[in-house]
């Protein structure tokens, strides 16, 4: 019996072969790169509500390596009638963006052999709640606006860094969903 | 000694006295409508990052009421290069929105005293990859849209649920980031 090891190459923690692989694949055969993502929730009580994550479908099959599903509480602080049993959800919207863009720089980083030592984001977003309290239909509901500082420590110099800088601002889903519009269709079912 | 108890009007677990007395208040002095929202993310491994989300500044000042920051994981599955440490940032999306409804819902139900017994939300999203993968700049990388469905248990009729429903579109702060465009302002620090 043979058996052979290969070490995979790993750029900040990212298998390069299989982000290769991945490419190639989907160049090959572009269906692999439809994917969907899903959420269940359910409201608790007052402000807070907790959703699972558990399947997806993606590269051509129903995802099964998820052996139990995410769960993810949302309330709201006392100020707004809740009782902190989790972030809210503008909150949690800040988290997805800075997700999105950690994921994309991290790894188009790594497809150009530029090692990260360090990554971290700061957020914050304004709203004005006139919206959301239905007392002006002047004021949008959401975020009036976002801003986002980050820092990355790494021995490449500033210019290389700046590479995937571009890259996720023109690539990450998140940013894009946030800074252009997305349909959504909402049913009331029976 | 006089002790007086007064108990809380409470519709769907919400506080409606403190419901009305946050809408005179803000009548009376809209600046504290202003609120400001926070998050702290950072990379953790490949596609693993972890986000901190503790203070925020609303009616009028900053908000001391959570003790300790929530903690929020956010990593891709196996087929998208990760290790499943937590749901993605399209999934975080999803949840956001979902838990945006609910707020909103519950509140404007609770205010118009529907009592609701129970109420979920099913979310998914399509994402071609393409676009996250730098494949094609014809491909959004974000949701091309996203479906949401979701059932009320209460005993109002169906026309009095119909009402916070028409309510939560016009007013979610969540569903109006999706659906309409907000300015990011992003910032590489040294």
């Amino acid at each position: 019996m043979t058996t052979t090891t290969t070490t995979p190459t790993l750029v900040n923690g990212v298998n390069i072969d299989q982000l290769i692989g991945t490419i190639n694949a989907i160049k090959e055969k572009p269906a692999l790169a439809r994917f969907n993502f899903r959420a269940d929730t359910k409201w608790v009580n007052g402000g807070h509500c907790r959703t699972t994550i558990q399947s997806l479908y993606g590269a051509g099959q129903e995802d099964t390596s998820r052996a139990r599903a995410f769960v993810l509480e949302g309330d709201e602080p006392p100020v707004l009638l809740g009782e902190n049993h989790g972030p809210n959800a503008v909150e949690a919207v800040l988290h997805g963006l800075a997700s999105c863009l950690s994921v994309g720089f991290i790894y188009n980083a790594a497809a150009q052999g530029i090692r990260v030592e360090a990554l971290d984001f700061r957020l914050e977003g304004d709203i004005d709640l006139h919206g959301f309290l239905g007392l002006s239909d002047k004021v949008r509901p959401g975020y009036e606006g976002i801003r986002l500082s980050y820092r990355v420590k790494s021995d490449a110099p500033r210019e290389k860094i700046e590479e995937p800088c571009e890259y996720v601002q023109r690539t990450s889903p998140v940013l894009d969903i946030i800074r252009n519009p997305v349909p959504v269709a909402i049913t009331l079912e029976n």
